[in-house]
């Protein structure tokens, strides 16, 4: 079967051919449809980040997928069914606490690896192969967007966390940032204005106009921040200090600006994972504005089961518009490379192996 | 009657004579009995922090008290009922939404006054008057140490925020690092070994032995950690990384080597209240260490009626030889600048006005 594959650091993904895998007893066998591409993959592509499975020398991509499924190998799935895969599973076949108790996005180092991310192959491939219980069902009219729900999981859990961290006391969040208009911000700006219904958003970006990121972000109803005219901490001064950073840039300097931009009894939720950089900061302001104005940051990577299921009910109530306005591209396998091409008109793209 | 005010930036505090105050409607009138004496009193002493009431000149210190009601003055409180006072009050008489909401501890700059340190006399006087709401009924046995509910309210409340930012997922968390072997320090240490039942604790000081804090802490069955041996990042190589770390220092250095110190999905509640101090960190590593990890910070001040309530609970099941060991000193109003005094063998001290 085909398969997009990598030599990390190589430099590009290549079309590969690989055996059809064969389901293990309570995995089901799925035919994938799309596979979203994202910062990850291109992170993954250049070796900053992940890594091949043990003794090869070449990782599948994809870990934002959605297929149908082939063979329910008798777990309790069905034939045909639209389903969505999570992204981490126990190393070397080696069960652990975490995943266990449902939990394998709380799982520290060595005790988890991530498909097409890091130690496993993933989905970018005509078929894949899934215990039952990481197959998350979608309903069939979702399924050309399921490459979705991977993403917007990542954002449920990051706002779960952040809002458990709000939860000693009575917290009516009404105005959030984003810092940063990549397909992920926007998902997670769109959560924000559609689903949560909070009063004033804003998006932090360094793009020009005219530009696809800005027109989403206004056609939100929430404000585009130049963060060139407009620097993170000028933010409060300019506009108003928020109840909500949401981090989707990895620029390290972001997570501590962020302490300044937020309003008292505020959280900020980091997501990005930048390489090492020392720098100057204001130590001593920021400790005291954490502790003065009772701020929180929270750190948030992957997601489970739950938070996919939430993502899927989140994805159902995204309007056409902005799922038409966001994915700007879905190439044929055959035209794969398309789908890793960057540019100021790229916004979110998948590569399609096939249709229901 | 007698009072300890301080004209903040003066060095010292002084002994005056103020008018009996008198009972607003709702308020009682309480006999002082203890106040105790910590590091924000020395703050307000030095003119770090706080300020004086408007229009006056003389701030009256004291904001760890405990008293016993004089007049209910048409309250529900009863005549000779101990009670410890909150601290926050509303500004000018104006309530606001924290406040009605019980939750002072949580509004914002210019939303608040602070009795004893910002804006409103403190307790250290020979009679005190508070609104009913603010006055909290302790046992009477407990009313020697009544002082000490007000500074374990503190870490009431930040350890219910650092259990609410972790309570999205199942933590059990084993192991704790106390940041400070001054009063607070060690109270919060207790609570973690007595009351909370952490498993491996461990306290920072700087300080040689012998020392009465050290043996504090071994007397609980933590153990002292060295920082002039052990610095903060390296106490994972050392012992372990941890899954709380409670930092009560207000250096704020610690606030970001919590970060390392922290065991994957820890979280560290911050205390301190330092000046602006500029310093390198790495920021990078900080950021990802924080994300890839699930880590959380939250900061923290003050307290709500309820973190008063929980304290009183929590000053009840504190062994007697720790609370002996820990107040190294109580001293009558007319010896008060004892109370005052620094040195290696001075931990926790107050100043008596009254007996019941």
């Amino acid at each position: 079967m085909k398969a997009i594959a990598v030599e990390p650091g190589a430099g590009e993904p290549v079309l590969v051919d690989r055996p059809r895998p064969e389901p293990d007893v309570g995995e089901a066998l799925v035919r994938t449809l799309r596979v979203g591409v994202d910062g990850t993959d291109h992170e993954v592509i250049a070796g900053n980040h992940g890594d091949v499975p043990a003794n090869e020398d070449q990782l599948v991509l994809g870990h934002e997928a959605v297929g149908v499924v082939e063979d329910p190998n008798g777990t309790a799935l069905e034939v045909g069914q639209v389903v969505v895969p999570t992204v981490r599973r126990w190393p070397d076949g080696t069960d652990n606490e975490y995943f266990e108790r449902g939990e394998p996005d709380m799982a520290p180092d060595g005790e988890y690896v991530e498909r097409g991310i890091a130690g496993a192959h993933g989905f970018m491939a005509e078929y894949f192969t899934s215990p039952e219980e990481y197959l998350v069902p979608i309903p069939d009219d979702l399924a050309p967007l399921g490459f979705l729900v991977e993403p917007i999981s990542i954002s449920e859990k990051g706002i779960e966390h952040a809002v458990a961290a709000r939860s000693a006391f009575e917290w009516n969040p009404d105005s959030a940032l984003v810092l940063g208009n990549g397909s992920l911000g926007l998902l997670t700006l769109a959560m924000f204005e559609e689903v949560l219904e909070i009063d004033r958003t804003y998006c932090l970006g360094r793009r020009d106009r005219p530009d696809p990121t800005i027109d989403v972000v206004e056609k939100l109803g929430a404000t585009y921040v130049d963060s060139r005219e407009t620097p993170v901490p000028e933010i409060p001064a300019a506009y108003e200090a928020v109840d909500i950073v949401y981090e989707a840039t990895g620029y390290p300097r972001h997570a501590f600006e962020t302490v300044d931009v937020l309003a008292p009894n505020g959280v900020g939720i980091l997501l990005g994972v930048p390489e090492p950089w020392e720098f100057d900061v204001d130590g001593g302001r920021l400790h005291r504005e954490m502790v003065l104005h009772n701020k929180a940051l929270v750190g948030s990577v992957n997601s489970h089961r739950g938070h996919f299921e939430a993502a899927v009910d989140t994805l159902a109530q995204l309007p056409d518009w902005f799922t038409d306005d966001l994915v700007t591209g879905v190439y044929d396998v055959s035209e794969f490379e398309s789908a890793f091409d960057t540019g100021d008109d790229v916004v979110k793209t998948a590569v399609e192996f096939d249709r229901i």
